[in-house]
C-alpha cells in the first residue's frame, strides 16, 4: 500500500510518470492506493487511476502549501516542479523562489510533520548542474558548477536533499536528468529543443530547423526512460546509496548525424530532406558549454537503466504518440 | 582609496586580518580610507585604524541589517560571519538561518543597491564543502559532498556567490580555508582543536590531550596565511578567475608526528612531555571523514601562498602572541 504525491504532474515527465504508476497500479511492488497529482495548471486524471486521486492546481512554492501537500503524510514524494532554465536565467527572483525556497519550504514542511514521518522524496535535477570546462566523460565525482541560475538552484537544492536525508528529516534522492528526447507536442523555446525537433517535426512532414553542427554530441534519455528513472528512484534502499544521495542518470551520448540516421530509418529520405541547416550563434554557443557525455557508475550499479539506442528511443516516441509513417 | 567592511572582525581571523589592513594602510596597493568592522559583539578597534572608522555590534543576519551594511557602499566585503561547525550541526535552523541566510541576504542587499555598484566580496568557504571517500590529494574539480550542516550551507553559499558573480550582481570570491592552526587563546570545542592545542598548551606550560594516532594527517595554514588569502583575494582579478568564483587555499598537510617533532624544536622535550595520549573514538571517527589533502593547482596559479612549513606557523605563533619559551 503506498500513498504517491507528484508535485509537478501536469508537466510532460510528471505526466508519464502518473501514467506508468496507474497503468501498473502500483509502485515497485505496492500496491497503489492513494495519488496527490498537483501542479500549477489542474492535472489530468490519468486512466485506472486509483479511487482515492486528487488532482488539484496550486503554487506548491507559496506559504502554507507545502504543509498542506504533506498534511496527509504520503509514503513517495515526487517533486518534479520547477521554473525552466531559460525563464529562471532571466527571472532571477522568480527562479529562486520557485526553484530553491519551493524546494526547501517542501522539504521544512516535511520536516515539521514529524513523529517518525520520513517518506522518500524523488527530485528531478538536471545535468545543468556542470558547467564547461569539462572532462569527457564526466565522473560522479565531478564538481557541479553550473553556469546558470537554474543549475546553480538545482545543485543548492541538491545539497539541502542530502542534508536533510543525511538528518533523518526525509529519505532523499537527486536524480539528474539528461535532456529529455524526443519531447512530444509543439516546439518549445529551449535553446536544448532542436535535439527533438529534428525527429518530431520531420516524421510529422513539417520543417525542422537544425542550428548546429551534425557532429554536436549531447546526453540524451526517452520520456519513457525518464519516468523509469523515477520510479526505480523511489524503490532504492537508502542506507545502500549511501550519503551522496544526487546523481547523474544513465543516458546517451548522441550526435546530432546519429540523430539524422535514426531518422532516415524511420522517415526515409523525405523526412532527412525537411531538416533545414541554419546555424544559431547563439544557439551553438548554450550548446558548446553544456556537457556531453557522462561515466554514471554509480546509476548503473544502483540499478538505474538507459535506453538501448537512439533508435529505441524513436520507436518508444513513435507508439507511445501514434504517430503513423 | 578603498572602503573596506569586514563581517565577522571579532573573529580570531577576522580580527588579524582588520590588524594587517590597518598595519599597513592600505589594501593591495590602494589607501585605507574608510573601515566598518562588524560582529555580534563589536569589534576591538585595532591600531593605527583610520579616523573614518566604525566598530559595530550587530547580527548581520537578521532582516534590514545587511541593507545597513552595504548602504554606504563600501568597495570591499569580507564575509566571514559563521555558526561554526558544531554548532551548525546540533542547531539546524540557527546554522541555515545565518550560514545560508544570512549570505543570501547580503547579496540581495548589495544586488539590490544596483546602480553599477559591484563590490568585490570574499567569502570565507571551507574544506567542511568535503566529504568522505576522498581521492588523496583532492583536485580542485572534486564533487563537494558535504556531511555536516555546516557544509552544506558553506557549499549552497558558494554557489550562489558564483551565480551572483556570474550576473554581475556582485564581484565574489570564495575561499575555503584550511583548518587554521596555531589559534591562539583558551581550548575550544571544536573536534580539530587539538591540532592548535598540542602545540599551544605544552609551549605554555599545560597539558594537551592528543584524541587520535600521531600518523593522522590535516590540511593547515597559520592565522597569517589565513589573512594574506583574504587579502590576495580582494584583489584578484575577476575576470582571470572566470566563472568557477570558489576554490581551496594551499594549506599545509602535516601529521600530528610532524607537528610532535616541531614542537620538540621549539620547547623541548619537556613541552613533548605534556602531550597526553588519550584516544577519543567520536573525534577519531569525525577526524576520519576530514580531507586530508589537497592539490589547490587555481589557487597557486593565482598567487595564493601557503606557510611555508610547519616550523613557520610555530615560529608565527610564538612571534605574534608573544610567547617566552
Amino acid at each position: 500500500m503506498v500513498h504517491v504525491l507528484i508535485i509537478g504532474a501536469a508537466g510532460m515527465v510528471g505526466h508519464k510518470l502518473a501514467r506508468h504508476i496507474t497503468q501498473d497500479g502500483s509502485l515497485n511492488g505496492r500496491a497503489l492506493t492513494k495519488l496527490s497529482l498537483v501542479d500549477v495548471v489542474e492535472p489530468p486524471v490519468p486512466a485506472n487511476a486509483p479511487q482515492d486521486t486528487i488532482c488539484r492546481a496550486c503554487d506548491f512554492s507559496l506559504e502554507g502549501e507545502a504543509e498542506q501537500l504533506v498534511a496527509s503524510r504520503p509514503d513517495v514524494i515526487f517533486h518534479l516542479a520547477a521554473i525552466v532554465s531559460g525563464e529562471a536565467e532571466v527571472e532571477t527572483d522568480k527562479g529562486y523562489r520557485i526553484n530553491l525556497d519551493g524546494t526547501r519550504r517542501l522539504f521544512e514542511a516535511i520536516r515539521a510533520l514529524g513523529e517518525g514521518y520520513c517518506p522518500r522524496v524523488v527530485f528531478t535535477s538536471s545535468i545543468a548542474v556542470f558547467g564547461a570546462p569539462f572532462p569527457d566523460p564526466i565522473p560522479d565525482d565531478f564538481l557541479p558548477a553550473p553556469l546558470t541560475s537554474y543549475g546553480a538552484q538545482k545543485a543548492m537544492s541538491e545539497l539541502l536533499l542530502a542534508d536533510f536525508s543525511r538528518k533523518g528529516f526525509l529519505d532523499g534522492i537527486g536524480i539528474r536528468l539528461p535532456t529529455i528526447v524526443v519531447r512530444p507536442g509543439k516546439p518549445n523555446k529551449a535553446a536544448s529543443g532542436f535535439f527533438s525537433g529534428i525527429i518530431r517535426e520531420p516524421l510529422n512532414g513539417q520543417e525542422a530547423v537544425l542550428p548546429v553542427a551534425d557532429d554536436v554530441l549531447h546526453w540524451m534519455a526517452s520520456p519513457r526512460a525518464a519516468a523509469g528513472f523515477l520510479i526505480h528512484a523511489a524503490g532504492l534502499d537508502g542506507e545502500t546509496v549511501g550519503p551522496r544521495r544526487n546523481m547523474t542518470m544513465p543516458g546517451l551520448a548522441v550526435t546530432v548525424a546519429e540523430e539524422i540516421e535514426t531518422l532516415r530509418r524511420f522517415g526515409g529520405e523525405k523526412a532527412v530532406k525537411l531538416i533545414r541547416r541554419e546555424r544559431d550563434p547563439l544557439v551553438e554557443k548554450i550548446v558548446a558549454g553544456w556537457p556531453r557525455g557522462f561515466d554514471p557508475a554509480r546509476a548503473l550499479a544502483l540499478g538505474f537503466k538507459a535506453d538501448e539506442s537512439f533508435d529505441a528511443i524513436v520507436q518508444t516516441y513513435i507508439e507511445e504518440e501514434g504517430i503513423t509513417l
